[in-house]
């Protein structure tokens, strides 16, 4: 059956990935021959809201696709530092990724972006989306252990060897 | 048999991919777990030094990889864009990239730069030097075929969807 | 009649240029001979409180002097880049524009930024601030028509050519 | 008669303008309704091969067409700053400027990345290149007068009033 | 008697250095041979929170030293501007300032960084912190004349030099 | 007796720093009250004309003036990196560095930008530049001893601490 496009490019900042994200990416991958996830603000780690560096989240994303049994030769993913210049943007991602044709993403703004480039916008169903939320995890991970059950176990292995709960906790803490 | 490390990073501006890099790949898959291939100067494009984009390299590295029949589960391929501090780069590279203990390179500085940061250091024999360099390639891409024996044929079918030797030829033009 | 200053310079975000912005202008020019419109934050674009690019805003300014017919030889509008170091930004705009010899402001900064510069100041009148300042049009934009009273007619026929009030509505959606 | 192109941009560093850029401009007007003049290398000045800064040579250009009896409402002069990727330069420009549908040029770079985003082309004819070359302008001017027949009158005037020969020839001193 | 390391390495905005400064530094100070105060967010000046330049920081943490009877020669006083990216920053810092083995710091995110690079973590006693917070310095200085008990009379004379108070005031004004 | 001016600037890029630049600083210390050295490119180092960072070009300043029995309240040592913009590098500079009202400079542009400025400007003499040149000393690095007269036992003594040579050899290896 002929996809719905090519490639596409499905952007998230993945502090951490979560059962949301890989929801979404198993639709695109029903509708796309190959998919570019690109981890956006690559520059950012160590703050409650970005604790992991573009490098663990990575691991982490590659962690949960094995656990899912995807084909790793559909699958690119790609760290990307902030440019802070929208009408620039999706021209800069063009620079960095394999060309593609269509967006993955329900973030209005990236959807406005890419419709103003003259892209294919694929916009996947909200996965219960007042739980999986990656600002709802870290709240979690600050207070408890609730969050294991809201990221896959590949993502919670990969934050467990890297620490990082402790990392968020010790940033939380009070001058 | 015991790898010599468990994950390495080997650093290249790839303009083009050629059988040099191809045969330091193999070579370093020998010696480690996983590797990490960095697409250097990933902001550069449109010259003649630099003629393809880090998108385009990432493209060509992956279809020589498959074409060799490398397992894509052990590479990652990363775009990196410059940082023009020497003294920081390999932390920066550490923020882009999952955690790397070697680094696969013939570059003084690169090994250098390793060296201060207390990586181990892998340097690959030097695979007929004179005749895989890309200098050398996108020379001949300028004055004729002779480049196709020079570059595995993934990197050739990539090159040639792209227009690659058309735009390297119309940016040499006179003004 | 012997002009206070030779060269002004303006500086504003003009998202989007209004009724206040024109007063301010037409006042400039009483006591200028050429006055040098600076659209600062030129990188901002596609958000709720910079919604138009630079070259958009630059568009509008146009329209909405010619609409006054303000003689264009007496005008310069220049976008401008945040450089982000107030101690460096006086001299970075008289970098980027024609020699001036003062200022046309009523924000505190930029008073006492070209005040240590050693440049004139001159401040004009209030026009009815709580009808004309961006913030308030912008909302209207959102919610419907009554921004239409707040801008000149020229700044209204560009938004409407661009989708200036459409592209505002889909950034501030939810996700 | 119908124009070519609406609006087209007409990118050059203007180290100094020159008869070759006035040529270049009437021919463009001819083609289109409106040109947009990029003053590239914005932030450069100060250096032999770019004495001037982005204010100074857009008084030049001002003067030039001034003398010249161009209709300024038919022109925008815009400063840009480099930013070092090929890739995106265009959609950066396109951010800073007013919409425009072609390029005028002679640069085989400018061309190619403009042909690549989708744009017309207009190619000037190339009017006695050898004499109107800012490079050759600058020479003379560090080695006496010749320079003032290859430029317009207006650009000499600027020239002198802001000292630019005796800034070129001191920055030429030898340590 | 030997001291707990060699050289360490105080990182603070300094807007304005105050008292708690300077017991964090009388106490690093038993504890180092060298002591190297970075002066951090250098690009910064002439908001409500970050009123001074880093030349001005720099003149103030000098002019407490020295009433203070400090030797010069075990102290650098190092500007660095910001890089926004956590992950480097402590290896930006490294290229900057001379060799350090220690950190001096109550900031968590700080005292986090340090420790992943491997340093020694020097944490001094929290001094009477209600009262010696910049914050409040500056708020007391946009309200009166309470805040000359909270910095060192060096301080105060250098703020008094530069006009200090009446920038934060001018700034804070309304438009 | 009264100084020539209060406080001055001294850029340089001290890779190393030699008995030129030391003669230069004592003859500027018997004219003004207090001289700040700034380390230029400071983001450069680990290159063949850039061999050292700006940490360790501080610890040779330092070492050199220590030895000579300089008084360290009369000198500021401050590394600044590059901003590639000569219009506003003096402007940037003054940020950075306490208040000067003149420079110290034989560089043509430096003493250019300055007197734009408006600060005074202190020439020293050329002291035997053949032999006092930093070009010269990394060569003679590379190739064997000669260097070591050239530079204060200080300058030399840091160079070893820090393996200065063989870190210069290790970076002009042959790939």
């Amino acid at each position: 059956m002929a996809k719905e496009a090519v490639r596409a490019v499905f952007p998230g900042r993945f502090q951490p990935p979560h059962y949301g994200h890989l929801k979404a990416i198993l639709w695109a991958l029903e509708r796309v021959e190959e998919l570019v996830i690109v981890v956006g603000s690559a520059q950012e780690s160590h703050t409650l809201t970005n604790p992991f560096t573009a490098g663990e989240r990575i691991l982490m994303i590659r962690a949960m696709l094995e656990d899912e049994g995807v084909d790793p030769r559909r699958i690119y993913i790609i760290p990307v530092r902030d440019i802070a210049m929208n009408a620039v943007w999706v021209r800069y991602l063009q620079m960095l990724i394999p060309p593609v044709d269509a967006v993955v993403s329900r973030n209005p703004l990236v959807l406005r972006l890419f419709k103003e480039a003259g892209y294919k916008l694929l916009v996947p169903p909200a996965y219960e989306r007042e739980a999986y939320v990656a600002t709802r995890i870290r709240k979690l991970m600050l207070q408890g252990n609730g969050w294991l059950d809201l990221v896959p176990p590949g993502v919670a292995r990969i934050v467990r060897e890297i620490g990082g709960v402790e990392r968020l906790r010790e940033i939380a803490e009070k001058d």
